[in-house]
């Protein structure tokens, strides 16, 4: 990891800790598990995004991080829930036990429930982020809930399990991949330049640069899952493939998702250009693609 | 059912027939099994309570109607959760198949899922609940995060969840009573009040009122588990006693939780004497405590 995205990773970390309740809460076995599994050496690259999209338009953290904040609890929230039993089944992720697996599967659910429902407490907490204004709060939770609900993830999370076994089509797979990776990616991007007070041309080249990014980085994910070894992943490799599920690769082949991610990359990184000064993004684009493809 | 109540309903089941996508949009599967579970004939006490107390503060629905439809949609999903096997493992409610039941624990999480993150996208949708300025609406979102998750709602679940089998203490029910049930009663109290443009005092009421209603309808709930026929409740009777589930009754026995649910019914009544006009607050606190008492 390059060190601008080591030190972004460290604010996220240390932001997080401040915003969790401590380990022995009461009620400590929900605590634990959310704790669990928000702290289980995630890259942070959604919450990173944020930062990074703010930044670009001249807003510094404290406009930003609780926003950086409110996306990781979403997606923990998500990785909680699909790894269970009744979704996709996972006993390790990063190589630690999945949440359900350290705990129990009421827990883990309720562990999710509860991440996720922080995420919109902390959007509309008057103590934090505090120079964004309330109308521009209530656009970012209208963003995120949009982003995270039945017309976003939780849809395309849907789509996914639904289409287990089924033949892969080019429809079915971009309709996951905008929806169950693409859409937290996107507004990611989105809430840090609303936060960071973007102008309206700043956030339509914003917009695109994350749904190019968005959809890029699901088609990593499915290649890395074919080709990258188990302990890189940090769950069993090809696992996508023992349970049927619809990837990039399936429909066009490994070369050909070689080269739209790559082409994906270009794209995010050209829809930059309009900015005055695009800070980071493009490198963090250029780190989700070369993870190690 | 009195008929100021049926008008109520009718009124939100109508509100939330408009915010929900009709049967058939895509995922079709996912917004199939949310409508399953939001329609399946509840007696929508949260969101009358919501309409109740906005109307005490002079508001009419055109100010609380959103709020009403974000804490329905809050409940349902966690019936939706609570009912999966492995939290409570019930097969019907209102004596219709839970939705893990009609559908798959998969699809049952997501939906749950989705309907939660929902109720954020209502309360943050400016083209809902309009004459609300968005400062209020920053406390809404506050108040309803708080209310439903670790700190209530979820932490409540938890606590049930880790107790069955214990040997039933007075703080441990009473937590998972006034966090549990009572967190997000009170919560429907204060969101109309807000949405209504409460003032201080009104709202100190009104939060007091909400308090007391929310721990009686828990131990009202907990009566009719024991007491009340399959028929009546359209889930088995006596389930909680079955899971070894710390109730009220088990605690304090029957006839002390008769005398204790109508005390706080009263309470809940007098705490609205500072109030001009208590609308039909009074007749709903009634009508929680005589259910089917």
């Amino acid at each position: 990891m390059p060190e601008f995205l080591e030190d972004y990773r460290e604010q996220v970390d240390k932001a997080l800790e401040q915003i969790m309740p401590p380990e022995g809460t009461y009620p400590s076995r929900l605590i634990a598990a959310m704790r669990h599994s928000l702290f289980a050496g995630g890259k942070r690259i959604r919450p990173i995004l944020v930062l990074g999209s703010a930044s670009c338009v001249g807003a510094g953290p404290d406009s930003s991080i609780f926003a950086a904040c409110a996306v990781e609890l979403v997606h923990t929230y998500s990785l909680i829930h699909d790894d269970l039993p009744a979704m996709d089944d996972d006993d390790f992720r990063r190589g630690k036990p999945t949440c359900h697996r350290a705990y129990d599967e009421g827990t883990a659910i309720l562990a999710g429930d509860a991440l996720l429902t922080m995420a919109f407490e902390v959007l509309s907490d008057p103590e934090m982020g505090k120079p964004v204004s309330p109308e521009v709060r209530m656009r970012m939770i209208s963003t995120l809930g949009h982003a995270a609900g039945w017309k976003g993830m939780v849809g395309g999370q849907q789509v996914d399990t639904d289409s287990e076994g089924q033949v892969p089509t080019q429809p079915t797979v971009e309709y996951i991949h905008t929806h169950k990776t693409g859409a937290m990616i996107r507004c990611s991007v989105l809430l840090g330049a609303l936060a960071g007070g973007a102008e309206d041309w700043e956030l339509r080249a914003l917009r695109r640069y994350g749904e190019k990014l968005g959809l890029a980085f699901q088609v990593v994910d499915d290649i890395l899952d074919m080709t990258a070894t188990t302990e890189e992943m940090g769950k069993d490799q090809g696992s996508d493939k023992a349970r049927s599920k619809i990837t990039y690769p399936a429909v066009f082949g490994l070369d050909e998702s070689r080269r739209r991610a790559s082409d994906l990359i270009e794209e995010a990184k050209n829809s930059l250009t309009p900015l005055d000064d695009p800070g980071h993004l493009s490198d963090i684009a250029d780190f989700v693609l070369l993870r190690r493809l």
